[in-house]
């Protein structure tokens, strides 16, 4: 069975969980009613399975062609599926209408985003990586530059890319070494060799504009001298149009073991001429704004892998007949049953199911923090929101890339032999899932950012923001006896999540090797306080609607999910919080020699 | 830095820890003193880490080629280094004397099978199977058949094959169609289709033997009627060379996500002659005695792929340099540290190590027993080993394969970027291992396995026999307060296990599900408690060292790998327990239709 986007989900968390509607009083949500909203998804479905999903496989097998002239030519459809989408408009979604964006929530963009992730992942890299290029530009240059280059890219005919990694740095930028030249009329001369650009090369759309980190001739050292720099690969013309070509050129392409249709260059700038963006030596911090963009995105892509390998392991057990359930026939007219009827083939479904239903919960919930932080009038429900955004970030990206890629490695795993064989997308799904927990910042990257700094910024301000909020929910339902479970298992974990970060805090001053050793099983039971938070936020809206009288079985099956969750993925916190609390001497006491 | 054979823990094991030279009135042990044992490790490691590991990444990237003729050409120097191991007697290692083997113990040639599996798991698996099918041959068929057959297959000149999954059946067998039509000369004509034959078709010996389950006319459905065949490409003439072609083919390969070295074949036999292996209708016991020999073997791939891995991320964790420590720079002459400082990557490291490490002692632990079960002389010995072997198989696939492969996860994870490339060995690793969760049983069939037969055989005597066996070592060792920690992680975890035993006891009985339910959580459970074991054997043995003076900084090492256990991967044992006392319920009641 093909994949089919969890439209219903979307709803669900839109209208009834979320209730975007009540934020109709801010740009944008005014427009987004839910008519409007079931009317964007359905189209959005339709685009995305109908036309991105088919492309998946092809993609997978054809890669992208690398050819000595410098040039690189996508799989095939790609190019007529990009055309497709940029005709459409999905990709200025809730860009800024100033430069031709829709302007809705972001919340939405992020239903489309998944969607076009579980359907193609390598496709929605390059509209992807555009979209959060759009974002640094519009949030970092000068007018004039954005006028150029902004209605191009929220159009899509234009597209953007990040250039960070060398050869010699990926994680420690401080030691860049691509140098920027100025040059008498304001623009920049760059040369140096960037690696593992997505998209830095492809035969999608007309223009490419590379976001380049370098170091202008007698910058500071280290990451103070690090400057950001917009280097199109034809340079703009006065009306607007690509012109002469820009002296930089895709060199390579990395063979790697997934997101083959999306082109993965090592990308040589040869006196490239370049232009600035924002200050001198303040690159790195508007190339956050793309980077905290890409974390979230990824965290979704995370997500989205997952989803894609829930449905087609469950479309397989339903399917696959082998065996007989342990409490007798259930398909007696046939020589066997299909294999959903057997309880392990389930725990490694509903694992998915549970992971993926509340981590999608979490990154719309934090989506709509981010639309509240840019948008909403108050100023204290803007810091909140603010804070969440960048407390949640790297949880997101680093505890539900995790779990989507078990996800799929479990979806793998229901296929039997079937899913080991490149005929079914399993092997796929699995290949291009792993990716995730690696770019824009390792996992381990984010958990250190997440205790490191995160925890720490405003005197803890955003976490003591999230356990109030907690504590606040779980104050106002007490005593409700349906959802009793779903509060139990919320306040439990929101205690060891405490306990940790009381923990960190004694512990990872003195010894920041203490808040290192820690830092991975802290984000996990960060993400799993997350989670259940999310759950029962759920099952609240969903009890209400079963005590309202809604039959839809919908409602039940988030109950029954969200009870799994609870018992099965749960019990999870407490071997984290053991684990981190034992601290670094057995990690850090081992000569290195001994490795 | 390429894969070293990890000698000094095998020899810390077989003479440290199991002491094999104490068997040495068994026969096959007089004749491996540890100096013997010493020049053989030496020599397999020379052989696997010089001739095999090289073609490794060759067999990934050519493959096997099919040709419309039916022939499959393995990959460059496939053909020479297989030459070079049947020249240097590697397959017979442990094979009886009485068929050309050198008659070693098993224990022995399980350190063989791991460099070699960790050196190319692909190349690997030819000889692997043969020494599975003739050790099937051997137990199973007519004295005329093992001396036409056992000589060539366990010298390596001709090969064997498994031949028990169709498309319409894999686990469950009794759904198999291919169907045997007696002759009047005795042997039988097999017509049907398999596939997923390992090693069906290549061109590195001259004949392949290929062990094939089928159902005589008139045999009873399902299970109970299916018989074994010996069905050789080339019929072995008169001379005992090959002869005639026989009327099978393979008919083509499959595509794979990994183990591309390995020719995977779709098996086309048609009227085919075979001859009958055992009696009619009993093919199955016979070939589960090469299943369970091939169930070892896997969970060896889990631990050799992991080691491979391991060692990679190692040195590349020794050599990136990226960043400075979080105390301040380790390497201030350098612009960064090398990224083994930093404790979220020695926490993969050491994860990886400490299951690897404790998981070849398991391995080994049992192999020793499935020495004293073939020739010790006190049956209660030989029952007691026998007991083991039965219990311990499941665990040791199902366990160390899911941590063999999370250790390939991790590994790739250490190396960042460069690990998703296929520049580096890290992605072969994580998609070659991938397929050992998978065949000759899932891991859900292993864990299916040791709840539903292997525990509840001969009213439970085996488990109870490995839990008296855990008291005595606890009760041996009470009061040495140098072992404690190691004492009282084993004595938790033994409870836990018992309870969850108990629990299934009460529990599974009346509800099949309930079973079914908890056995992944429980086999995991298992492998924690076994590996817990054989820490508290390890640090016993090298605390003795260094009491004994004895300055080897390995000792040093094995206690702080044991502490990490202790410390950082014994902790899941309660989450699993909580988790399989969950019951069935959450599991079992969600409708087919809500997934």
């Amino acid at each position: 069975m093909a994949y089919q986007p969890p439209v219903r989900d979307y709803t669900f968390l839109l209208r009834d969980v979320l209730d975007i509607e009540k934020h109709a009083n801010l740009p944008g949500f005014a427009d987004a009613s839910m008519d409007v909203v079931e009317q964007i998804l359905d189209g959005a479905a339709a685009f995305t399975s109908e036309v991105l999903a088919p492309l998946n496989s092809v993609g997978d097998k054809q890669g992208c062609k690398w050819s000595p002239d410098n040039t690189v030519k996508t799989p095939d459809g790609f190019k007529a599926a990009y055309d497709q989408m940029v005709e459409a408009g999905w990709l200025g979604l809730s860009s800024d209408p100033a430069w031709g964006g829709q302007g809705l929530p972001r919340v939405l963009s992020l239903a489309y985003n998944e969607m076009s992730s579980s359907a193609n992942m390598a496709f929605s890299m390059y509209p992807g990586l555009t979209h959060g290029a759009s974002e640094a530009i519009n949030y970092g240059a000068s007018e004039e530059l954005k006028q150029r280059y902004l209605p191009k890219m929220v159009a899509g005919t234009w597209t953007g890319t990040m250039n960070l990694t060398e050869p010699q740095c990926g994680t420690d930028l401080g030691m860049l070494r691509t140098k920027a030249v100025p040059q008498a009329d304001g623009t920049y001369r760059i040369t140096g060799q960037k690696i593992w650009i997505s998209g830095g090369e492809h035969d999608l759309a007309e223009n490419i504009v590379h976001l380049v980190l370098a170091r202008i001739e007698g910058a500071p050292a280290g990451v103070k001298g690090i400057s950001l720099f917009i280097v199109p690969k034809f340079l703009p013309k006065d009306d607007g149009t690509p012109g002469e070509r820009n002296s930089l050129v895709c060199a390579g392409l990395e063979e790697k073991m997934g997101i083959h249709g999306n082109a993965t260059c090592v990308m040589a700038y040869d006196d490239a001429k370049g232009w600035l963006v924002g200050e001198e030596n303040a690159g790195l911090k508007i190339m956050f704004v793309m980077m905290n963009e890409a974390r979230l995105g990824v965290g979704l892509q995370g997500v989205a892998q997952g989803e894609a390998a829930y449905q087609a392991a469950a479309a397989f057990a339903k399917d696959r007949i082998q065996g007989r359930s342990l409490t007798g026939p259930k398909n007696p007219d046939g020589p066997a049953d299909p294999i959903i009827v057997h309880p392990d083939v389930r725990r490694m479904l509903l694992d998915s199911k549970a992971v993926i239903e509340g981590g999608r919960a979490f990154l719309f919930w934090t989506a709509l923090h981010g639309d509240l932080a840019h948008s909403h009038p108050d100023e204290a429900v803007r810091q909140k929101a603010q804070d969440y955004m960048g407390l949640m970030t790297p949880v997101l990206k680093g505890y539900l890339t995790d779990k989507g890629f078990k996800a799929c490695v479990d979806g793998m795993q229901v296929h039997g032999g079937s899913g080991f064989t490149e005929h079914f997308p399993a092997s796929q799904y699995l290949r291009d899932c792993r990716i995730a927990l690696i770019y824009e910042g390792t996992n381990g990257v984010q958990a250190l950012d997440l205790v490191g700094r995160k925890l720490a910024a405003n005197g803890g301000r955003a976490v003591m923001s999230f356990f109030a909020e907690i504590d606040g929910f779980l104050a106002e339902n007490e005593g409700n006896a349906q959802l009793k479970p779903y509060l139990d298992g919320l306040a439990g974990v929101k205690a060891q999540l405490q306990e940790a970060t009381f923990w960190l805090m004694q512990n990872g001053l003195s010894n920041p090797d203490n808040a290192g050793a820690a830092s991975t099983d802290y984000m996990h039971l960060f993400g799993l306080t997350g989670l259940s938070y999310m759950w029962a936020l759920m099952a609240k809206t969903a009890q209400a609607k079963i005590d309202g009288g809604d039959a839809d079985p919908f409602y039940a099956g988030k109950l029954t999910t969200g009870r799994y969750f609870l018992e099965r993925i749960l019990p999870d916190a407490g071997a984290h919080l053991t684990k981190l609390k034992a601290g670094s001497d057995a990690i850090m006491s081992p000569p290195v020699e001994s490795f």
